[in-house]
């Protein structure tokens, strides 16, 4: 992985991928205690910054595998990023998903073109479904953070957010982002790495499922003890990646690590201060500035609003619990 | 009014004002049967587009009457928006506000550094108390729409528009405008006059509110019959403004009416499609686009979401009664 794999990525996403804007609020400002920076991928098309990796694999595959098509395992965000990126390209893209993931996010997936195949948690192996298919059918297999082309075009979310730092006159950040195997954190790594190094990202994950951080302390890759119980199912990945973990062990900071309740309560601001809908997984960079400002040490805090896939139930009882 | 009037309020608001994207949902597409163009100012400041107009008139006080202060009668988007523009022209600010208004407008008004002055809605006249503070404490009002400053700040919204359409190449479109007072559609209509002749306003409004588009019809000034009792508070007003009228009545089409249920519907599908939070009134636009396609003319249709400032039962309520 290198800044230049980043680079290219950008001018393949070039006029496909929504440049998302920097939001402020003076509201969160006090309650940060410091200027908080908003980059809301949940306004990136299909709902997160998982479109951009999409749309960098398939863009980035040659003619003949192009014409064999893409393969995935997802149950959420990945799935829609690259099924929604296949679908433009004209290019054949199956989807792995379980067969007990939520309705809406199987349709969702179908309507973007994409051939769905489901398979059964408890009796079924998922890498060995993909794995046949990729096989039997010639399908390039995207895996969703542990390859080159998706960390690159997570990064381009990395490269707008130097250009933007800068026209903000922005010098010293800590970047908080939203974090599962870590793709989206060493790609913005990487760009920040080259463009504004002042800028340093840190990893914030969930209670619990704090794998990256405990591996970024360790200096080794460490396992979550369980895979599921969490409202914030985007960001649950068993352990940082093989290609992941090396690029933020060198670049970020310590990792940070919020509860349930504050993700929904970042949830709950942002819907009253900002007019933005977060997922659960998507809000923890966000509750980590507003309700760890201890741990933060620079000046400015630039948060990554990563998804906004959430159903209506789940961010219902975000605004019944912290108001709105 | 006229369009160099606008054109001074852009470069007054140059730097303060956020410039909103255009946004698109497939699946946005799909129900209205036309390519969908979403104009989110529930993204601007203080959640709403009032925030261009409260600039406009602020920053275009002279010193002397910047230096006695402002006043305006709201108990919603247009405090907002005057209180904020006052504040960060070190302004003082008095704002108007019935005692039954919600605790959280109140206080938001407050946190902004307005002084809030209530009434009773019963015993009390409003433009009375505006008159006499004004009158003795040389204090200017800020009229929510008839008022040349602020619809000139409205305004800079359709030259946005018509920018943003002329990059994506739309060459004929309807631009469906969430109409009150008509400040924000008229502002539009002149914008786009000037320099977008084939893109056309027009007003949206609620059932039994629908005095703009009765106007428009009869070709006089309608009153509505009443005055609340619509959860699309925002844009509930008495009667088209004097200044507004004619202007949308030489350039705007035939007005567009919706339900309240279909303002609640098109806020749950602002949820799940782009992650936007709208207000009832502010939703009455995409509303239009999506539940009346045989209403609409021009091959794409682009449509203001003027506000997002909801309280969270009403958002909830929306998302229950038509999913997410």
């Amino acid at each position: 992985m290198n800044i230049e794999m980043i680079r290219a990525a950008r001018t393949r996403l070039e006029g496909h991928v929504r440049r998302t804007p920097l939001l402020r609020s003076a509201f969160l400002d006090e309650i940060a205690g410091r200027r908080v920076w908003i980059k809301p991928e949940c306004l990136q098309h299909t709902g997160s910054f998982k479109f951009r990796g999409g749309w960098s694999a398939v863009s980035g595959l040659n003619a003949e595998a192009r014409a064999r098509g893409v393969i995935a395992f997802s149950s959420g965000n990945h799935a829609q990023g690259v099924a929604l990126a296949a679908l433009r390209h004209g290019v054949r893209a199956v989807i792995v998903m379980p067969s007990d993931a939520p309705q809406m996010k199987i349709d969702n997936t179908r309507a973007m073109g994409a051939e769905v195949v489901t398979f059964d948690r408890a009796t079924e192996d998922r890498d060995a479904i993909c794995a046949r298919l990729s096989a039997d059918q010639g399908l390039t297999l995207i895996r969703p953070y542990d390859e080159p082309l998706v960390i690159a075009g997570q990064g381009t979310c990395g490269l707008e957010i130097a250009e933007q730092a800068a026209a903000e006159c922005i010098t010293r950040a800590d970047v908080l982002v939203c974090c599962g195997g870590g793709g989206f954190a060493s790609g913005i790594a990487l760009a920040l790495q080259a463009d504004a190094p002042n800028l340093r990202v840190r990893t914030v994950e969930p209670e619990e499922f704090d794998d990256m951080a405990r591996s970024l302390v360790s200096g080794r890759i460490e396992r979550n003890s369980r895979l599921s119980g969490s409202l914030c199912d985007a960001i649950i990945t068993p352990q940082p990646g093989a290609i992941t973990f090396p690029i933020l062990s060198q670049l970020a900071g310590p990792g940070l690590v919020v509860t349930e309740d504050e993700a929904l309560h970042a949830m709950a601001l942002a819907f009253s201060r900002l007019k933005l809908v977060a997922e659960p997984g998507g809000a923890v960079a966000l509750a980590a500035a507003l309700f760890h400002p201890g741990e933060i040490q620079a000046e400015d805090v630039i948060v990554t609003m990563s998804g906004g896939n959430v159903d209506a139930a789940v961010f219902c009882l975000a605004l019944e619990k912290f108001g709105g």
